[in-house]
């Protein structure tokens, strides 16, 4: 029987901790103006991509990243075990036909924004306990495809409130191996399903935010950690009024972020010049500034030890529109130079 | 580093096979008048279950049937390490408040109907990776929260071809254990996705035999194992014309399945009885056969070595009125007494 690695009431410890072998991550043309542009492997100036629909370019976009994080690791897709993906869009098609054109065996994952995060997890688990020598992981979120599907079409012109948030037209990947250079996966806290009773789908950031200091807390508590072990705690797609709230909740319990915290939806956009109200969301959003940014500044060695909080508001609109609040959730991974 | 545990292309056995401690089903009233009622352990009347929309009841269902399958356990949900849910919703609501109200982990799963499988072999990977001693599974589906999703109003009352299955109301859960008394986990084989370029989607048999073929001839040629080291390979929702379709294509690899070949789809209905056309289909058809029926035959010692083979069809009605064929996943795992 293998030695526990459960540690604490929700984070477990990799014997072997899995390597992060290379990344890739495509943005949107709207991403591309922000400062994060030169962190992207491609920026895709025409929303449809070449395709007849806007769903089509988003399953383009996330095939492509999962290709390009192959190529960079020369690897061939016969040689990856598991492809872990999911998106935004219903039954996750997205995912599904990126899945079909590569031919790994795949499993399908729903955690809303949080999926990459939550892919990175189980993805290290996959590895770590012995059923696969490389795992691929990726998600993508399209503005319009989102905007169609959750809110409005697009052609309606509907104002948004300074609550909402953008989705990011992005799609990021990973590589995950045994063994290898690159940052690597420590730990895993999945997250509780939490709900404190918010309403508003145009204020996402509220929504999320006590999952994600609930998975914050607990993955701290776990360890035995503080704040200050990392050099940076990044949440996935808060945004501006989500990650005021979550410093609020995380002070309850002790515990300052302060400098130390950082947002992918408020990094990918310049909220002074750029019209994104709260900041970045969707999928995509952790996903490219994972796949970029940050494993560019681990890579580099800026950023020695990272924690990743993947943030997911897990309603549909059928909920919403039934009355229902908004339960959300919060996955974390640890990364290490 | 921990032995590797793949077999072949897409196979892996498990060391310390994990053991189904419980299950439960809970199915709907038309269900429970098939030959199958007898394996249910609740049988829901009223299609809206006391709630007051059916999405609300399905969430009922499923929350119901994670529940009951703990409390056959003597466990707490405070016990339990991870929940792995999906359902065929949008953004999977019935598992995100599923999970919402029980609180455990939570790592949301779309396979459409292949998730009960899919959330099986993972959850098994789990277990025997040392990340996990008790993992929550659980799949629905509602056969009216299905029609109006996928199809159309059912007040449209719209007349279904002869290829058409009918969605299964219920639920299903199984508790997966690192020890005790039960059927084991002792291999898993997630698929790929499969598209022969089927665009019916009132025909989803013919589109999800070619993945089910493809996953069971991968399955027996990594383990080198014949059909007849199976008393049953049971696929989850093929209905009568993708039975059909699956024994034809095993036969051009060589494998006759024969008698040894069931459907919980074709098992789940009398269909010269029950107006259901090609038979069950949707999450809960292979959630409540393989939770009430199949559980109940092994414990019973009555299958002692069985090939349990989830089916999903990953397209969504976008993809459908976008014109893109129907890709397609099964995912398999062997149970023994």
């Amino acid at each position: 029987m293998p030695a526990p690695k459960k540690i604490g009431s929700q984070t477990v410890a990799f014997a072997q901790p899995p390597v992060i072998l290379a990344t890739a991550a495509l943005a949107g043309a709207k991403e591309g103006q922000g400062p994060l542009r030169p962190t992207f492997d491609k920026v895709i100036e025409d929303p449809y991509y070449g395709e007849d629909s806007w769903e089509k370019a988003e399953r383009r976009l996330l095939q492509e990243a999962l290709e390009k994080a192959l190529a960079k690791a020369n690897l061939q897709p016969e040689q990856v075990d598991y492809l872990l993906a999911g998106d935004l869009l219903n039954q996750i098609v997205a995912a599904n036909f990126a899945a079909r054109a590569l031919g790994i065996p795949y499993v399908g994952l729903y955690g809303a924004c949080a999926t990459i995060y939550e892919g990175l997890a189980l993805g290290a688990m996959l590895i770590d306990g012995g059923f696969a020598d490389y795992v691929l992981i990726g998600s993508s979120s399209h503005y319009s495809t989102a905007e169609r599907q959750f809110r409005f079409p697009t052609e309606h012109g509907s104002q948004r409130p300074p609550t909402a948030q953008w989705t990011v037209t992005g799609a990021g990947a990973i590589l995950l191996g045994r063994q290898g250079k690159g940052p690597r996966v420590t730990h895993a806290t999945i997250g509780r399903v939490i709900d404190l009773g918010s309403t508003d789908p145009m204020n996402m950031g509220a929504a999320m935010a006590p999952a994600a200091a609930n998975t914050i807390v607990s993955h701290l508590g776990d360890l035995g950690r503080q704040v200050t072990d990392y050099d940076l705690i990044l949440t996935g797609d808060l945004g501006y009024y989500g990650r005021e709230l979550l410093l609020a909740l995380c002070r309850e319990y002790g515990y300052e972020l302060g400098e130390r915290h950082n947002d992918c939806g408020l990094m990918i956009f310049d909220r002074q010049k750029q019209d994104v109200h709260a900041g970045g969301s969707g999928c995509g959003c952790p996903a490219v500034v994972t796949c970029g940014y940050l494993f560019q500044e681990m890579s580099a060695g800026r950023l020695r030890r990272v924690l990743g909080v993947g943030t997911g508001a897990l309603m549909s609109p059928v909920t919403t529109k039934q009355g229902d609040t908004i339960p959300a959730i919060a996955h974390a991974v640890v990364l290490e130079a």
